[in-house]
This record gives C-alpha cells, structure tokens and sequence, in this order.
C-alpha cells in the first residue's frame, strides 16, 4: 500500500513559508499583488480563478481580476495586456490560456512582461526553464509536482524518471525541471511503442497524457512513486487522473490521487511566482 | 561490422539539394548571405569558419566574416551586432562563442535579429526548439544528426533514443528534435547510475559528453545505431569521439566517425538554415 501524496498537505507546509515571506515583503513596503487576466467565462477559468484567490489571500497577495469579453479584438487584449505590464504595483500577470480561437496567443504570449510572467508562457521564460536558468517562471503545474515530490523527501538525483505527455505546460517543462535536478529522464508519448515497458523500468512515473486511468497496474514498478497530474473525466462523469489510482496504489511507494493531489498545489506555486516577482521588482528598483 | 555514416556522403547530398535553392532565389533576386562574427581568433573558431566559407561557396551562399578585437568593449560589440542586424543584405548572422568572459554573452544573444539567428542562440528561437515550432532555427550540431540519421533512412518514430549530455548547445536541443520526430527520448548525463544500462537498452544512441571514448563496447547494443557528437583530444594528441569506434563498431548497426562524422555536416545545416533565413526575408518583403 504506497503512501497517498496529499496536494493539501504540500499547500499547507507551502502556506506558512509564502506568509512569512509576503510580512517581510509587507514590513519592506513592497505588497505582493496577481492580476488575474480572464477573457469570457469558462467554467474552468472561474473554478481556478476562486482558488486562486483564496490562496493568494491566504498567504497575503492582493489579488484582482480583470475581466475582458469573449468578443475582445486582438488589439484590445494587447491593450490591456499592455497596462497591466506598465502598471508598478502588478508584481504577476496570470492570463488565463486557451484563449478564444479568433485571438492571435502567439502573439499576447510575447506581450505578458518577462518579469511579471509568474505562469511561465513568455518565450523568455520558456527558454530559461529549457536551459535550466531559475532567474524565470516555469508554468505552475509541473513546478507544484517538484514541489510535492520535494515535501515527500523524494530524491531525484540519479534516479529514473518517466515522464508520460510531452506538451508544453507539462511534460517538456516538467522534463527539464527534473533534469535540472539531475534525473535521467525519458519523455513518453502517444508514439511510443513500448510504453508498458518503459514506464515499469522508472522508479518514478509521471502521468501528464491527459487520458483517463492510463496508467494501469501493470505500469508501475513495484515500489515506484507515481505521481498523476492528469484532470479527466471519466464516461460515468466522475473525476479522475490518469492513474488508476486503486489498482496502482497497491504496488506504488507513493502516489498521487486526483482530485486532491498535484491540482492542490498548482495556487501555491502560482504565489511562490508572485513572490519571487515581487522581489526581483524590489531588488531592481532598490 | 556497423555501416560507417559517413559525414562527407550527406553533405555531398545536401550540397545540390542547397544549390539547387539558392539558383532559385538568384533567379528571383535574392543573394544568400551569411555574416560570420568572430572575436579575436580562436584556433577552433578559424578552422571552422574556414570550412563554413567554403561551403557557403561551395552550395552559393555569399559569406562573409565581421573580425572583432578580442578586447572589444559590451559596448562595442553590441554595435557591431546591431549593424549586422540592420543590413538588409545579410541573411544569417553566426557569432561564434564562446565569447571573451568580460562580454556579458546573455545580453549579446538577445542582440542578434532572430530570423537572422541561424545557430539558434536566441531565446526566441531556443523556445520555438522546445515547443517544437520549426519555423525558427535550431542549433546546427543536433541538427546536423537529424540530418544524418535522415539520409541513412533511419526512422525515429518509436524508437528509443538515449541521448548522453544535456548542454544546451548538443543534448537538450537534440533531444527536442527528436522528440518532434516522435521517437521516445531518454536524456542521461554525469550524474546518471546506471548509464551502461540505459545506454545499452537504446535502439539509437547519440553521445554527445564530451568525453573522450567514454562509450564503450557493453554500453551498446547489438545492432543499435550509434552517432557519435563529440570531438575530444585523447591522452596521446588525437583526434577522437565519445565512442570508442573500432570496439563500437563491431556491434552496431550504424556508427558514426569522428573525425568525418556528424562534425562534416554542421556546415552544411548552416547553409541551411541561411537559405531558409533569405526565404523568410523574401517573403517578408513580397
């Protein structure tokens, strides 16, 4: 029976530091601040936007959201992309992606200010995460499963990582975070052929194929850590990663479930991001 | 006994498939040019731009070489890069680096236009690597292996490719490549435990340490295809790979050299890659 990662148990040791830091943030006159930029309503959007901001609250950020209708031209997006970047007291702009179809996201994408993209979506951060400089912002999600496995003790020096999913918020971020900490690391996908194989060899296994309960026992090694950061819903309607949780949990040392587990760090990573922005500010203007 | 991949045989074909591109931009008045920027004279940086004039010759390509003082000022060279990017004549800009350490080289690579950035040092095109968008540049060295493994009909989707380094000049934009061409990739590096293991379980295995014969024949497997990026100088002043070859080759199916190998079709990705760079800007301005 492998040890359940709880993200709730991450978020909450996470909590404590992020509230020290933003109180010496406070006591320096420097207040933390996220703008949450939203275009239309997406169910999605507003589960994660009130999570958010709870948790911004909760460790001392400000938190404000600007909201922009479904039917903003480009050049109005840009617009308000623009003021957020120009406005001082913004430490951290998270825009909430997909973006309606008729708007250029290659475009925004390079508008968002380096130094206030604590969601990592600029080129300039992706390229720092790529070549492994910690000066940028890596997207939240595959930095809260570094996180998780760091609360869990989970060394990673030297150790056989398989990362399932190569996409550009998850797995190829998440592959070069790893590396960074001196994993070996493969990167699986829908092509490969022995995926079976592959993923019992890892020592540790990362779900991020975006396909519900892929991961079957069979694929876990005996006595690997399994980490799931797949949100699916399975035909019965039900939630679910891309694990399958009950069967994989007899076999693993750890494992994450979901709901409940990488998805409940996700917001504590996004105000270690609003942090570190607001310092570097602070540190530039000092 | 492994076939021999031969870095002369596929510059050779790419060098009329490259002719053939150029004499169809001169008919429309496009002259491929590269601006080759060098600091100071660096033995490696003169022997390789040596073989790149003569392949631009060689396939059409205008080229020419920008000499910089080795004490010239951030300063300085920043102008100097400035101006390069501003010559509508010029195509491909290649500054070689290392630079001298009192040049802050971040800075500087942030400097060159990226549509002229034909070694892929930019942070915009480093970023079109990670996320698989071709349409900037790549460096030439792991792009010069894709090319390899392509003429020797070698197919990567599926495959399990061990990549050994993780620079961001060879293994980790390598590994991209490859990941692009849907094979499954494993990066491994110094701190890898079971290296020979991992190695020896890839059906294509591409060395790029920086270790002198650090390959050797039980980290192959028989019949793996083995390309060798190194360039080192042994103990006794030669030449050589990371793969010890004459032990190597008796296992593999396909081996490359070193010297003759992946080194003898960088040039020939570079012209490339000016050509590609003179299209866009043909486009650009049609």
């Amino acid at each position: 029976m492998g040890i359940i990662m709880k993200g709730t148990e991450v978020a909450r040791a996470m909590k404590e530091q992020l509230k020290q830091e933003t109180e010496q943030l406070r006591a320096q006159g420097v207040f933390p601040q996220l703008t949450i930029m939203r275009v239309g309503a997406r169910p999605d959007d507003l589960a994660y936007e009130r999570g958010a901001r709870k948790r911004m609250e909760l460790v001392g950020i400000e938190c404000n959201v600007v909201e922009l209708p479904e039917q903003i031209s480009r050049q109005e997006l840009e617009e308000a992309v623009r003021k957020v970047n120009g406005d001082p007291k913004v430490h951290g702009i998270l825009l909430f992606r997909p973006l309606p179809p008729h708007l250029n996201e290659e475009a925004v994408i390079h508008l968002v200010d380096p130094a206030k993209d604590v969601d990592g979506m600029n080129p300039e951060n992706i390229a720092k995460v790529f070549s492994g400089d910690d000066s940028g912002f890596a997207p939240c999600t595959p930095q809260a499963v570094i996180r998780m496995l760091e609360y869990y003790g989970i060394e990673l020096q030297g150790k056989r990582v398989t990362v399932i999913g190569r996409s550009m918020v998850v797995g190829k971020p998440l592959s070069m975070l790893l590396l960074k900490k001196h994993a070996t690391v493969t990167i699986c996908h829908t092509r490969t052929v022995d995926l079976k194989e592959t993923c019992r060899n890892a020592e540790i296994l990362i779900a991020a194929a975006g396909s519900a309960r892929m991961v079957t026992e069979e694929m876990a090694g005996t006595g690997a850590v399994v980490v799931d950061v797949g949100i699916n819903v399975d035909p019965s309607g039900q939630l679910c990663g891309d694990v399958d949780f009950d069967a994989v949990e007899k076999k693993a040392s750890y494992v994450s479930p979901v709901p409940g587990g990488v998805g409940s760090v996700t917001s504590s990573v996004l105000a270690e991001h609003v942090i570190k922005a607001a310092k570097m500010a602070a540190g530039k203007r000092a």
